[in-house]
């Protein structure tokens, strides 16, 4: 089977509210699931206490070490789903996602998303965790 | 590879509480992965302020769209994720289910369902999201 | 096409944060796709009002329900996703994993889990739900 990932917004739909393709599309003969990932170095260590940006940028580093493990890249991404824990930080994902998206997506292939505002993740410390599936 | 998907209950498991399988089994050469629909248009203004079964109607609407354009119909649905913001929702999530599910599903393949009650949507006044994958 | 699924922990990334690995690795000719499973019995009645150990071990027997009903064992398990209601629940859940997956994974195959804490799930009396995805 050859692989195959087309990330669009159809003339159908209206456009996303941000950086993320409406659907993603794929033809793979393999998938990856990732771990919902949280803002931890190697060591298990929290990143960027009270730091939304810091955190959001080491859970992004994070997902790649994963997706480059199995000789994947971010293209290879077909859906995330983003838990943040205060409504507050909203904007800044936003901000932080335009940011870091062009460079880990460079030819604009953003993944759909689904945003949701939770209670909280497993440690309080913990501002935003991101799930990932990827094929190949 | 041809293309079959079936949606059941198994004698094994109780009977879900409401309209939905409590599986789907899919043999698929594609996966469709849509990012989390809201109660929008296409010009992105929010439909249905205040208004929880217009607002639902909207979003299957929107999914509707999101299949058609990728030449898929609710039949190739294999997964729902429903979030709501207001627990004093539900009910009227399950009615208007009721009234809608038949329609968009005539042969009663209900695909399986996780119901979450969260805190919050991207914006304040949305008051349902859900997250579809389909396959074909 | 030939089944394989491969779970592990990339030398890259740091250790779970418990009995999970970050990534699986499937090659499949089909996916289950299970509606997110409550501390109910086949009646449908909830199974232990306010005992998160109770309600957490009738989740996994449910899913094993659904894995069997499709010829699969919980081997065939490619993700999760855990919700629980009450933060509190966060170590009891931990404990009871650590009980409960050495018996149900017993080649340490444990899946790649995503957990979240919830404003509430579709009735009040439930502590946990967990969504399944599985490969074959």
């Amino acid at each position: 089977m050859t692989f195959e990932i087309k990330k669009f917004n159809p003339a159908e739909m209206g456009m996303p509210l941000g950086l993320y393709r409406q659907i993603s599309r794929v033809r793979a003969s393999e998938f990856i699931f990732i771990a919902g990932q949280l803002s931890v170095d190697r060591s298990g260590a929290v990143v960027g206490k009270g730091d939304f940006e810091a955190q959001m940028r080491q859970v992004f580093a994070n997902i790649g070490d994963a997706l480059h493990s199995t000789n994947c890249s971010f293209a290879n991404i077909v859906k995330i789903t983003t838990y943040l824990v205060h409504s507050q930080d909203i904007e800044l994902f936003m901000e932080t996602r335009k940011k870091l998206f062009p460079t880990l997506f460079p030819d604009g292939g953003y993944p759909p998303n689904t945003l949701i505002i939770v209670d909280r993740l497993v440690q309080e410390e913990f501002l935003i965790e991101v799930d990932t599936t990827a094929a190949l």
